[in-house]
């Protein structure tokens, strides 16, 4: 009977994107020892939708014997209604603390539906995000140099140590205008900064990492190549290590960390605000 | 008076990333109505620095005279001890539903530090992530039409209606490999689905945009072109969405959604799966 106790189906539902529900159940679950098969259902704004949902939770429940998890974040009362009335173990991500704050601030709750991954497109923080996404595309992987001046950190490193998907997180998530630039083979020789980077140094930080886990990472994408060798992924990051400790160039090993966490922790060495939307 | 009750500091610490913090932090206070200026303090992983966050808060404190409002997940005990002595309004973001959760569940929790938002690299969601973004990048702004056997979506629509922040955010957030292609000015005279997408046509999916805010986004690029113009723009949209309704492709309409509106409404219509990292 372990392993059934051991294993929850969960929901996450919500009048909006279901992003909250799912960032805090997802993480309350990290901290208990078990399995869970997830579902995630956004925008469920009418009466029948939310009837539909609770007989979908109802029927898991029939099926499974065990009281689903259902962490929901409604703002419409009807619908919140409807899903707390299913055969489920339930949990408001959002009342659990909108209560205390509304007792802290002496200020009562204003709901509004989809205030929180929602936007006025007008503002002037959307416009940001979507011109920090285009800055970083246009300058993924070296592909330009120009504009430098506009840019707000400037990852540096080898081929495949994790720059691309760290830009792509920096400017998504918080609006950071993201360069990076993956030093080559025919950089090796005599490693210096592009004389492009050197007058925005002071934006730059290098990112590198452990021998074995880049070569397997070079490995799938050129399964047993030079690129891809001890020899020359070892060489290439010496060289690249070198530089960053002669220029003094902060930099972090990947290895071991998510995108989020690399995102994050070199925002906090760069000193960069974060956005939120 | 009524002003200054009306504005609060706030943070959001964590021995993690604080996206959770963040995240929830942000959709709790979104609920009411107040202004905020919002701090994120992530990886305070020692004393030294708990001590540091801690006395930062309570300085804000004399400097203001009002309480900050701090969100923490903190898993370390030493430093959710030092955190919870600071002179402010302190929500614990995971514990007030971990309790009810240990209850359920009949299990005491077993935390782990950066459960949530780390990873472990060898494992097939990380690289299915990672190998999402790529594919997405390759496939980005029509640059390629090949492999789209491998491609879980394919977003069609006009030059600039949101097709590539949407495109990395399904990559980012789920997984999701997503192609996109642009409508141009060649296609517009008899437009029809390009060949290679064809056999695709099941995994398709529209954007469209109100006129006003396509010619808004596009003036922004090129003042005053024929690009930005009123009828350039209505025609162009009024072309694709023809195209839309003949081929029978699901759309939406993007004017006044955001990235993750988008995103996670188009997940929901072509049942395609979130996957949580």
């Amino acid at each position: 009977m372990q392993s059934k106790t051991n294993f929850r189906d969960v929901f996450y539902v919500s009048d909006g994107t279901a992003i909250t529900s799912e960032t805090l159940g997802h993480a309350v679950l990290g901290q208990f020892p078990i399995e869970v098969s997830q579902v995630t259902l956004p925008f469920v704004e009418t009466v029948e939708r939310a009837q539909y949902v609770k007989n979908q939770i109802n029927q898991k429940f029939i099926e499974t014997g065990e009281k689903p998890l259902v962490f929901f974040s409604i703002v419409l009362p009807e619908i919140k209604a409807i899903i707390a009335q299913a055969n489920a173990n339930l949990y408001d991500v959002l009342s659990v603390l909108v209560e205390p704050l509304t007792r802290d601030l002496q200020l009562e709750p204003a709901p509004k539906l989809h205030r929180s991954h929602s936007i006025n497109k007008d503002s002037d923080s959307y416009q940001k995000r979507i011109a920090a996404i285009e800055y970083t595309l246009a300058h993924d992987d070296g592909v330009s140099l120009n504009n430098l001046e506009q840019a707000d950190i400037i990852l540096l490193g080898v081929s495949r140590c994790g720059k691309t998907p760290t830009c792509l997180y920096l400017a998504m998530q918080f609006g950071v205008r993201a360069v990076n630039y993956p030093f080559i083979e025919d950089d090796m020789a005599r490693l210096k900064l592009p004389k492009e980077i050197e007058p925005y140094r002071f934006k730059t930080f290098g990112l590198t990492i452990d021998t074995e886990r880049l070569m397997a990472i070079r490995h799938e994408r050129y399964a047993n190549s030079e690129y891809s060798s001890e020899n020359q992924c070892g060489k290439e990051l010496n060289k690249v290590e070198s530089l960053f400790r002669r220029e003094a160039i902060p930099y972090l090993n990947t290895t071991t960390l998510s995108v989020e966490e690399i995102s994050t922790r070199l925002m906090e060495v760069s000193g960069l605000k974060r956005t939120l939307w």
